[in-house]
């Protein structure tokens, strides 16, 4: 049998609890240890038997093969360098579309200075989306693709309504209406004598939801609304060769940080595979994604 | 500004004439030339201004990158060792899905002796589709997916009506049914003095449509009914990590010769970016499948 590959969750928010559940549905894989900045105290439950360790202790789980960083976004860079340095390879789903090259820049030197791999923007998109777009893009190179995400709640949405002056709570719903656009439903919980119209103004107004149908609603509870459902539906319509009317979609309605987890998971696989350096997933024959041996796979799934 | 890639067609069927359109749309490829059984004879108008030689002359195309091998499925194995003993890459649409294993072996000793690389089984199925398969098992591990196919032609089942006592022409249609089953529309031009029951049985008993629902239908004209419109519809119900109920699909409605011959020319410039060795689609980066520079794709897609 092959040695398992030794895997570190790095962060144990939402994300690393659905990474540890992945983990141990995956056959090839073992769990070296969770990474968080409480270290063990307040430990959760479903972590009692495994070792949980802050960063400085690190050397505490023995050897680690991969990283999978489930923290947020913004410090992604710094966490991937102090892991890459170490030699361990790292995953991400770092998901600022702007800064993907930069960040692949980056983190390419220091993966590669180390010896290690990076896989960076794994999640479901960018991620698993991304290939979608790739192959579509691929298949009708002339044309148009659409991408339209949910019904699903928008972190960055959510996030923006909760700075409002008068806000205790939000969730920004994002609905798809087709071509690539989107109507934004947003349920605030006020604050006491926090004016809904003023509240449901400056949201309106900032630049986050300006170019699109807003519609604000006040609600008692913005926690009862909680559910990680989601999705997207991916078109392209355009030309293969010099044939016209070549028509492309992809559809998923899932879990959200379930199926980033699984995402972050395969990507793990994959980066014991790759040459020292730092990826997208475009860039990995999705094969490597999977368990087993090749021949079986090919057999398999072509 | 890079030098183009030089590409042979080999073959010049409906696929050969389509591949030809492909490459014209390709901006970082040429066409070098077409090699014909019956070379430069009866030479089709479209191919006025290019090369066409017999595989013999071949030499007479100059320098030779790839081979696009757009000949019967059954002569891919042989025409692919000659090309890359000249260390010509290879890429084809091979469809026997019980013998793709085996060829990849085969020519993958060849390619690599010779510092080539091929790319088999590069269509849309397999080839597109084993992609989506390959991305979709790896979203959801445990599961079930199911390939739906048509409303379109199928190519071995009309040969095999074809061959029938009586038959003249006859068009087989592949109509989904849901979970990977299909159900078989015939179309069948007579000869004289033929009986629709009996080759209505002899149809319904062959192996190819035993276990399908089948209809038969005598026709004045096969040729009336042509259409190389084609589809799939991909599914899988699945888990990701330890969440049920994850759905996936993928659809599409294409030109079938199209989009085979697109594909070919995708893997043709994506053999240019292998290390020698002989791969299925699901082995390649699908970014390699582009033209362009690879931090403008990332930028565009990821």
């Amino acid at each position: 049998m092959e040695k398992k590959i030794r895997v570190a969750i790095v962060g144990y928010g939402n994300i690393g609890k659905y990474a540890l559940q992945a983990l141990q549905e995956a056959p090839d894989m073992e769990v070296a240890g969770i990474v968080r900045r409480q270290g063990a105290t307040d430990c959760p439950q479903e972590l009692m038997g495994y070792k949980v360790v802050k960063e400085e202790a690190i050397d505490q789980l023995g050897h680690v093969d991969v990283a999978i960083l489930a923290t947020p976004t913004r410090s992604v860079e710094e966490y991937a360098k102090r892991f890459l340095s170490k030699g361990i390879n790292t995953v991400d789903s770092f998901d600022i579309h702007g800064q993907i090259v930069d960040l692949r820049r980056s983190l390419d030197q220091e993966a590669k200075a180390h010896g290690a791999v990076s896989i960076i923007s794994a999640g479901w998109d960018p991620g698993s989306d991304s290939i979608v777009r790739t192959l579509m893009e691929s298949l009708a190179p002339k044309g148009i693709s659409y991408t339209n995400f949910g019904p699903g709640r928008s972190m960055g949405h959510s996030v923006c309504v909760r700075s409002k002056a008068g806000v205790r709570d939000a969730l920004s719903m994002t609905i798809p209406v087709g071509q690539g656009i989107h109507r934004r439903m947003v349920y605030v919980e006020l604050e006491e004598g926090a004016d809904l119209q003023e509240v449901t103004a400056a949201i309106k107004a900032d630049p986050y939801f300006a170019s699109d149908e807003t519609h604000v609603f006040q609600v008692e509870s913005v926690d009862a609304l909680n559910d990680v459902g989601h999705g997207v539906n991916l078109v392209r319509k355009g030309v293969s060769g010099q044939t016209h009317n070549q028509l492309f979609e992809f559809n998923m309605k899932i879990n959200n940080p379930a199926l980033t987890a699984q995402v972050l998971v395969n990507v793990a696989r994959a980066s014991m595979r790759q040459q020292p350096g730092c990826y997208t997933m475009i860039e990995l024959p999705v094969i490597d994604m999977l368990p087993g041996q090749r021949e079986d796979i090919i057999r398999h799934l072509v």
